[in-house]
């Protein structure tokens, strides 16, 4: 799975993420990955349904992992543990 | 499952939550179930997270699912839709 299959969620709007796994299954992606980590693991899940209810109706989710990753703080010593999750979508050809 | 064996995440403080889960194995569940909708959805897999990092180590994530649900519009007309998440966790005894 290389870099290109993968969408980063951040801070725009929620369409922009769907409109961004989209485009990658139509361009033949069998998989895409969506990564997000702390408060945007939210906006993730409402990608993944967001986009196997109203884009690709074939399109599943196959996996959901979540781990914990430790971050450096920014300007402070010490690091701040904070959760990220990767939902592995797929589609059902 | 009953529904004591479930943690449904609110507007409280994340270790609010994570003490309801360690309770609950404390007491002798096998699993425990975190639901959580919209963006408390992240808290949960904070609460998940720290369970399993920091206080009971035999614990582990067997299973993540995400649905849309339906919910009505208060005062309003129509629905609006809004992502769930049940984390479902297991210890290993």
């Amino acid at each position: 799975m290389s870099e290109e299959n993968t969408v980063f969620i951040g801070k725009k709007e929620t369409m922009n993420y769907v409109m961004a796994v989209v485009t990658q299954f139509n361009s033949g992606s069998d998989e895409v990955i969506i990564k997000a980590r702390g408060r945007a693991i939210s906006k993730a899940v409402d990608v993944a349904e967001i986009v196997r209810n109203r884009f690709i109706p074939n399109s599943e989710i196959k996996d959901i992992v979540t781990t914990t990753e430790e971050l450096d703080r920014e300007g402070e010593s010490g690091t701040a543990n904070v959760s990220s999750m990767e939902i592995t979508m797929k589609i059902n050809k």
